[in-house]
C-alpha cells in the first residue's frame, strides 16, 4: 500500500469503543527484539545497518498480518508523512529521525507496527481501542513467535531477549494504556495518582510518550521494569493497577457530577463555546478542551454520535494532520493555530451546545422557588 | 417617586450614545458644598447633621428639575437599593453606609443626583453618556447656582468653597469621564497611558472611583487639583487630555484590526463563546468578556442594534442588580455566579456570533490559493 492511500484511512483503535472505551483510549504492547551478532543500529556502520535491514524486511513482509500493508523504508518517506505516523503512534519520534537502513512495515488497520533499526533491530507494536492489553497481547505475540521462527533472535538464557538498552533487557516488553482521566484532574488528584503508581513501580507518561507532556488528561500508564518478571506477570500487574485507576476515575466523576455539577457544567460549557467560536488555537488548549468536550459525551451531555467525531479530533487537530488536511507545507504556528480553530469549528459546527445549557432561551428561574 | 418605581428605570446616560460613545462611556462632575458655620458631617454630633439635613433637603427637592425625583433618607433605603444605587453610580459606597441624618435626591432620569450629609453637607452629581463635559457643567452648574442663592454656602475669597477634605478645597469639582480603552489594552499600552495622564496632574481609576480596581477596561479619569485654577481652566485640561486618550484608542484599535485581526478576532470570538456557554462567573471576568463584545460592536461585528443590551449588561450583572432581577436576598458568591451565567446567557440569547466566524460551515479555505 502506497503511504497516501494507507494515510487516508483512520486507525483503527480509533473507530469503536473498546472496553472500558470511556475511560481508556488505547492499549499498546511493543516488543524490542534484536538479531543475534549483529550490532545493534545505534552502535552497527552503515552497511551492517543496511544488511540486518535486508535481512529481517522480507520476513517481516512475509508476516500474514501484513498482507496489504505499508512497508517503506525510511529514506522513502517525506518529513510530514513520518510527521503523521508519529502522531497516529505508529512509529517513535526517534524512528522519524531515521533514513536509509531502517523502515517500518504497519498492518493497513494499523494495528500492527514494526519499525526496523529503531533503537533495536526490531520494534514490534500491537495497538487496539480501549482496555483489552491481552488482545494486544495475543496479537502481537503471534507476530513475535512467526518472527522468532524465521529469525535468529539475540536471546539469553540467563537475562532473556537482548536490547540496545539495558531497560527494555529481559522481556523487552513494553506494555502501556492510554487514560483519559479529567475526573481525577479536576478533582485535583493526578499528582496523587502519578505518585502512587511510581511507587508500585510503573510510569506515567504524557500522551506521546517518554519526556513528553500530558495534554487533553490523557496519561499513558507502563510498565518499568523487564527484567526478572514474565510477560504474564507484567501484564497482570499492570492490568490490575490500571483496573484500580479506571475505578478512581469512575469515583471522581460520580462525585463531580453530585458535589461539584455547576463547576462540570462550566468546565464543559466553556470548552464548548471556546472551541466552536476561537480564531486561533495551540493544540495542548486544543486537547485540553476536546477532553472536556470528550467527558461531557461521557456524562451525556453531548448526543452520542459525535463520539468518533470527537475522538478522530485528538489525532486529527495535530500539525501534521492539520498541515495534511490544508494540503500545505509552510505553516509558521500562528498560521496553524488559526487553521486549527478553522478546522475544529467546522468539524463541531453540527455538535449541539451541551443539554443542560437549553434552558439558556428560558426566563432564568426564581431560586426562591427552587 | 418611590425607591422601587426609580429603580425599576434604566439610567437615562446608558440609553442612546452620546458624543464618542464608542469610547467615553459617561462624562461625570460634582461638587463638594458645605453650609456656612456648620460642622461637617465627619466632625458633626447627630443633631448637628439632622439640622443641617433640615435646612438643606427641602431647598434640594424644591430644584425645579427634581419635579418627581426620587428623594429619600439613608435610613428609610435597604441594603440592595442602596447598593443598586452604587451600582448605577449614583451615589457613593460611603454614602451607602449612612443613615438617619443623610439623604438623596436623584432626578427621574438619574442624569442629577444630590447626596446630604455625604462627606460634605452637599455632594451634587452630574452625569451623562459620551463625551459632554460642558452639558454635564451646565446641568450642575445651574443646580449649583439655584442652591447658592437659596443657602448660605461656606466660601472663602482666598481659598474657594471650603470642604471637608482638603483636597477637594477650592472649586470642590471633580470632574471624570469613564474610557473603554480595550484597543489600548490589548497592545499593552494602560500602563504607559496611566503614567503619562499622572504626570500632568491628573487621576486614573478603575470601575468605581478612587481605590478600585480596573475591569472591563474602563477607565475613569478625573483632576486633581481642585485648588489655584478655575473649573474652565480644569475642564479645558481635562478635555484636551481625553481627547488625546481617544485618539490614542482610536489608533490602537486600527492598528490592531490591520496587524493583529486574528487577535481581535480570537479574543472577541472567545468572549463571546464563554459569555454564552458558561455555567458560572463571576463580576470581573463578566466585565471583561464584555468588554471585548463591545469592541466587537464597535468593530461591526454584532448587528448594531445590540448595543443598549450590551451597555445595560455592564451595570445589570452587579451583584446588588442580579439580585433584583432573580427577587432573591440570600446569595452566595457562587451562587450569584450561577445565576450571573444565566441571565447573560438568556440576555443574549438573540446576540449572533461574530461576523468573522460565520465561514465556519464552509469547508475552510485552503491557504495555498490565499
Amino acid at each position: 500500500m502506497k503511504p497516501a492511500e494507507f494515510l487516508a484511512k483512520p486507525s483503527q483503535w480509533l473507530i469503536g469503543d473498546g472496553p472500558e472505551g470511556n475511560i481508556v483510549v488505547s492499549s499498546r504492547i511493543r516488543f524490542a527484539r534484536n538479531i543475534k551478532c549483529k550490532p545493534f543500529p545505534g552502535w552497527g556502520k552503515r552497511n551492517e545497518r543496511l544488511e540486518v535491514l535486508h535481512i529481517v524486511w522480507p520476513v517481516v513482509e512475509n508476516l500474514p498480518q501484513m498482507h496489504d500493508a505499508l512497508s517503506v523504508g525510511m529514506d522513502s518517506l517525506g518529513m510530514l508523512e513520518k510527521q503523521l505516523l508519529v502522531e497516529r503512534h505508529l512509529i517513535s519520534r526517534e524512528h522519524a529521525a531515521k533514513s536509509i537502513g531502517s523502515a517500518v512495515v504497519i498492518t493497513p488497520e494499523q494495528t500492527l507496527s514494526i519499525m526496523i533499526n529503531e533503537e533495536d533491530h526490531l520494534r514490534i507494536q500491537a495497538l487496539l481501542g480501549g482496555f483489552q492489553l491481552q488482545q494486544v497481547f495475543s496479537i502481537i505475540n503471534q507476530a513475535d513467535e512467526y518472527l522468532e521462527d524465521k529469525l535468529d533472535y539475540a536471546f539469553s538464557e540467563q537475562l532473556g531477549y537482548l536490547t540496545a538498552c539495558p531497560t527494555n533487557v529481559g522481556t523487552g516488553m513494553r506494555a502501556s494504556a492510554m487514560l483519559h482521566l479529567p475526573g481525577l484532574f479536576m478533582s485535583e488528584q493526578i499528582p496523587k495518582i502519578i505518585n502512587s503508581v511510581n511507587k508500585i513501580g510503573l510510569a506515567v507518561r504524557g500522551i506521546h510518550g517518554e519526556g513528553t507532556e500530558a495534554m487533553g488528561n490523557l496519561f499513558q500508564v507502563s510498565n518499568q521494569t523487564t527484567l526478572g518478571e514474565s510477560e504474564e506477570d507484567i501484564l497482570n500487574h499492570l492490568q490490575k493497577v490500571i483496573s484500580q485507576i479506571i475505578e478512581h476515575e469512575k469515583n471522581a466523576r460520580l462525585s463531580l457530577l453530585e458535589k461539584r455539577l455547576n463547576f462540570v457544567h462550566d468546565t464543559i460549557g466553556r470548552a464548548y463555546g471556546i472551541l466552536l467560536h476561537c480564531a486561533s488555537i495551540n493544540s495542548k488548549e486544543a486537547l485540553n478542551l476536546l477532553s472536556s468536550i470528550k467527558l461531557g459525551l461521557d456524562c451525556g451531555f453531548f448526543p452520542s454520535h459525535f463520539r468518533q467525531f470527537i475522538d478522530e479530533l485528538f489525532i486529527e487537530i495535530q500539525p501534521a494532520h492539520l498541515q495534511k488536511f490544508f494540503n500545505t507545507t509552510k505553516l509558521n504556528p500562528q498560521e496553524r493555530d488559526c487553521l486549527r480553530a478553522q478546522f475544529i469549528r467546522q468539524k463541531l459546527s453540527h455538535l449541539p451546545p451541551p443539554s443542560f445549557l437549553h434552558s439558556s432561551n428560558q426566563p432564568p428561574p426564581n431560586p426562591q422557588n427552587n
